[in-house]
């Protein structure tokens, strides 16, 4: 254990600490609704930024300082990785992980040997988990960064490429189930196009669908019991991504009747790259009982691109936890930081500053939601709103009694038609009262 | 017939035609596999942008200069508008046009005078259709101007909205079968939401629902058979439209067991504001069996909102032909110009011009389409890309005979995986070799 | 005084108030950094949105119920208007409004009635401003609403327009003497274009800039000392509108020699709309000695277009008022609220509860930034960022005392260049920390 | 030469040619305007997309294959490299090519071994120059890969940072004379920021400006007269990149004094990202003089950041040349394709097939800007529709000879003011006229 030596068990210290390596609103006993808040968040450390990220970007070369990098040897820095990481989960004091194939171990020369670098390295953790409170949230494999993934990989046009990923997925459920994994993650990194004109369309989102049926096949063989995730992005490197959005997954699923096998991994920075908001995403998610977990971040409003922040802003993490909280929580899932630090943060410490911002805006959200949550702050207006859908002709429509005719028979009876006004400006006055004043009744 | 005196019938001229009141590449009789262009094109006039619009903006005044806006009471402007559209398809020999109830007759002071106003201009209509050539192709409500939808209309918060939106459909039905429209659309310019926080979306989904099942009961009752349409639009005026694209709306449909009554119309400018291109959305709903019509206009790519541009480029006509050629045409659909001229062209000639590109650049896709087509330009290279799908384990794959654990070892004994350029850029060239030549070998 | 016969004078009730019509964080007599809320804030009621808006859009007729839409004579409902406004003024306790000309008086059928309306309605104003503690922050001219103006004003491509333009702006600045107006804004609706192909920019810019100078100098001759304006925005209507973003407005400033005649105008939502953040804009004003005055409102990330929403996001309004603070207030200028109630809030009411939002958000985001700006929470970190420009070679390359070949010399001697982290993620949390905890330590 | 031995001297094959690897539209002795192609068009190859770039992106690592990837000392790939271009250059008939300080060779482990290193590498190229007819467009230096770099380079926060930027671009100018380079392009792509709260945005300007005055003394005492260019870009990699858009730009150089020294490198992708049309960049450097060079490269209308796609859009290229035309040419500039193949076009062969694509979509784009020029199909248009200046109250204003008050005596004389359609649509129907027909009349 000697990765983060500067660093100490990262500690809870208040609103108001001035040192960027203590919690300021996460204090993890704290209870939410009956509920800790290290129950209720359920974050988790995403290896593949935080020990992976060498923060190189397309216009220069990482940056990242890196106390594993005296390390040459892949497998021995693959190895100084695990220990690291693991010091690094005790240190923050954060419950979960999540790992593709080759953040934890380093690709072979050849697929046999690829498997078994995976080997040696699953062994070691499962050693780790062993004594530790840690947790794998979810793991999934990456079928996108291999040149052989250029043209897609369940929806490549070559079909040893679909062979390819299939051994590699079938590797990753039989790692997730060793290693207790609570859900499984498929974010299609090239499942889509580069150009519609070269694309056999039809095709390559039946070969998906194959794909997902021969996976969950398997998963069924060997009784590993975690969660089937879609992460949806629109775009990114592909031109157009087939998961988009939600509902691009949601009409996927429907059509090849995969409806009851997945649910959804949100990203934040997906949903606004795809036109919607964070918050919008995990509401139709929700209401379509397909919310499952959540990859926390956030995007530029400014940038086309993926910027994978750290989750600050606080508007976004309370309307997430509103809609996680109002979903009676993740199940399977959990917060994963799907996020990296700046190329201009390069020293290690920025992990644990960056994390610890993330993770305290993720709690005051949680408190700033459920507080409007009991307090029925929005929820009275939104049934007074709809009120008159309980009762007379309202009834009657949600009861399926009546018709177009019978409709327009008591339209004709109408003198004038009354609204009542929105009060959106009032909402988001609310929405700020809470925000500036719960941390003050705390 | 005396509001476009100053125009004659519009005549094909030819390509380098100087005059802006002929046609240049939209020759009415000339083939395109084996069909006239007239029955492959199925042009249509939006009745609402060409005789209702006055190209006012949010910034400004109407400009148009129309000469029915000689008569001030409501009815006989309408009555106006009905004579000078004949005239219009007349001179332009355009087949087809649509219509919202509101663009053909006023709103009366009450449901019952509205309903009444409609049948007079229906009966003229229904006179006039009767000696003519032209149809219409499809009919809707307009169930988002009046200020009794400022909070939806089958999504209202309000049941007196659903009801009266219902009564106002039910019409709409009634008024397509006696018109022989050959669909009818359901654009949901106020189904959606201003803000998540003060909305039931789980409730609205479901209203829309039962406002469609009940719209296709009482189509069936009355025997009105023209194919319905969803027409997505992912915002504006709503924060979010609940029919965001074609997949969100096959999403819905599929969920509430609409799939077999509905097809969509896409429209091209919407499918850029959801973030696709529009040969994209035609592709889509195509392999999914879903495309049914064309609102043919196009937006600016500088520009945030729908700007329903008359379609002039020449990329995006030729790739939407493609699209609708290879679906064998439109059947019960077609290509209605959804577009308005700019304020700046505000003289009643600009409509003939406007048209006249709009025509001209369909016509000119659709024969560079056919060509591509007939000599399998791009076709022989997909073709080619995806034959690993054809044989061995990609027909094994695509036959249903592997499985993971079969894939896997097949993947061990590959010795390296080799993947082939997917020409994205010659395929570029292509077209453009295309869209250049076509007219000079015509 | 009874157009707002239900509205109480709205109070200051503190930051858990439930009372929609109560104002949580603006308490006029509290001082920030020696000043009172009134005096640095400087809010401004926008004449047109207020009082003339009908909550139309493209899409839907009007849906604003207004007490003054009982008259039908132009000129009694604007006599209404203006009665009604400083009711407004005066119950909401605000010290400032903005117009444009035909906010407050109907075009006449000719040139000479207009300016005669306009006669009509200042003296009016004149009377109750002698009386009222509210004064005119700024007026300009609306020359973009009349269909005149279809092709520009300033930069028409006719003379005609051209000459009317003026003459309108000459009465604008006659106006804007006689009511005292501190400032005078140019916003160029249609200054722009609406296809580069049929336009000569180069005349455009350059009558622009004629224009500006004929206003100088008339401005000049009679007297009027207020600060002159241009208001950025990047398009809407127009394609492409010249004043598209502050650094354009500097650049076609300096050229025509007009950069100490002129300060900004900045609107949060033009910012943004052109690819900014709002404090982006504020910022590089202000640091060119250019930041005049401020449009306080928002865009809605998702739209594309002006939304024009009251101000209430506290990030925003913290970061605007930490730039304003900085520059030492606003002199001539101050924050109109340039913003609308959604078509949704169409109540009376609704107007008072929408400015409360905006007032409120701008006032916390004022005493969270006097907050950072007193702790120098930001500004400590930025001067030790710095600090290598203030000795050595840095202070050599400040002074202006080395060159190319000095600094390869020196640059050779470097073995290293060692950069530190730019904390980008803490300075995130700092802000957040100050947001939730300003109001408990007040 | 032996690194494209599979590939010919690529020839002018015809607009119907089906080999990928002939020109179908740039014939280089074909005339334009009096000038040859080859003269009028100046086109280049960028060193580092086509000899540098292994096509990697954010989720993948590279795909290219390169046969000058079998070396593996850096020095040895260099020189390899300067082999294979020079190999490239002249197979493909292109008679300019530009390269940063980096691309050309590898950086040393010091300031002194990287300088080294490009004399070796220069002298190579020296000797290639003296007897092919390639010349070098522009030259410019690396500064924004490299770690040190990360906080900016003439704007980083470090003074030796700016010292070693310095350093790098003496060497530059050094360079650029010795090769007889045209121009020299800064390109500032770390000269922004990442978040506006930890940039002190004054002193980076100042010391941007004074680091080009003393590039421009440098090269004025070492006698090397290129053209300086400043290449616009919004934002990617920075948040906000301080040469935003041409705007942004001029605004700069004339607080700075710096206008007369530069003038701008264009790039197509670089515009659209700003919000602007490749077109309105190039139009608005040229009515300010300027317009000095030009990145030939297009974007993706539906992704966010720099997709440096080979140009092949018509609409793009002819309205482009159609500036460039006007302009007179480009002096010391040029058409340098600052594009890469797409990462799934990785065959050697490719980086000529994609060259193929923009070459000849540059002159095809040519030849019909040249023939609107010379029928006068815009300006003819243009010319009747400003026409109001030239006679009567028009010229009096562009002459200086009215004011506001005579404008105004004038405007209270006009009845009526007309105005006349602005015809974009027919315009655009002109645009398509020429595209389609061009080829026809060869």
């Amino acid at each position: 254990m000697a990765y983060f030596d500067n660093i100490s068990k990262i500690k809870f210290d208040g609103a108001k600490s001035k040192d960027p390596l203590a919690f300021k609103f996460y204090n993890p006993e704290e209870k939410i609704n009956g509920k800790t808040m290290e129950e209720t968040l359920k974050f988790g450390v995403a290896y593949w930024h935080t020990f992976m990220e060498d923060l190189s970007d397309p216009f220069g070369v990482g940056t990242a300082q890196r106390p594993w990098d005296k390390f040459s040897d892949p497998m021995d820095k693959a190895k100084a990785r695990v220990d690291a990481s693991f010091e690094f989960f005790d240190k923050l004091g954060i419950p979960y992980f999540c790992f593709h194939d080759f953040d934890i171990a380093p690709e072979g020369s050849n697929l046999k040997e690829t498997l078994a670098n995976q080997d040696v390295i699953v062994d070691m953790m499962e050693d780790y988990l062993k004594d530790s409170k840690v947790k794998l949230l979810w793991n999934t494999v990456n079928n996108f960064t291999n040149p052989m993934f250029v043209h897609g990989a369940s929806t490549s046009n070559n079909a040893d490429v679909f062979a390819y990923a299939a051994a590699k997925v079938k590797k990753g459920l039989e790692v997730g189930k060793r290693l207790g994994s609570e859900s499984y993650v498929f974010w299609g990194g090239r499942e889509g196009y580069e150009s519609l004109l070269n694309t056999n369309m039809g095709l390559e989102l039946d070969n998906l669908a194959r794909f997902f049926h021969m996976a969950n096949d398997y998963a069924k063989e060997i009784g590993f019991d975690a969660q089937f995730l879609i992460e949806p992005k629109p775009k990114e490197p592909t031109t157009h991504q087939y998961d988009f959005d939600v509902a691009h997954g949601f009409a996927f699923l429907q059509k090849y009747n995969l409806q009851d096998v997945f649910k959804f991994n949100i990203e934040a920075n997906h949903a606004t790259l795809a036109g919607h908001s964070f918050e919008h995403e995990l509401h139709y998610a929700r209401i379509n009982g397909m919310l499952g977990s959540v990859d926390a971040n956030q995007g530029h409003p400014q940038l086309g691109w993926d910027t994978d922040e750290f989750p600050s802003d606080l508007y976004a993490t309370t309307l997430a936890m509103y809609e996680i909280l109002k979903n009676g929580g993740l199940e399977k899932g959990g917060l994963n930081f799907d996020a990296k630090v700046r190329r201009t943060s390069f020293k290690p410490e920025d992990l644990f500053k960056a994390h610890i911002v993330g993770m305290d805006s993720f709690a005051l959200g949680a408190k700033v939601a459920q507080r409007m949550i009991d307090d029925k702050a929005l929820d009275s207006l939104v049934e007074k709103r709809y009120s008159s859908f309980s009762e007379g002709i309202g009834k009657d429509i949600v009861d399926g009694n009546t018709d177009f005719k019978k409709l327009q028979d008591y339209a004709l009876t109408l003198d004038k038609v009354e609204n009542e006004s929105g009060n959106v400006e009032v909402i988001k006055s609310i929405l700020n009262q809470y925000l500036v004043t719960t941390i003050a009744d705390a």
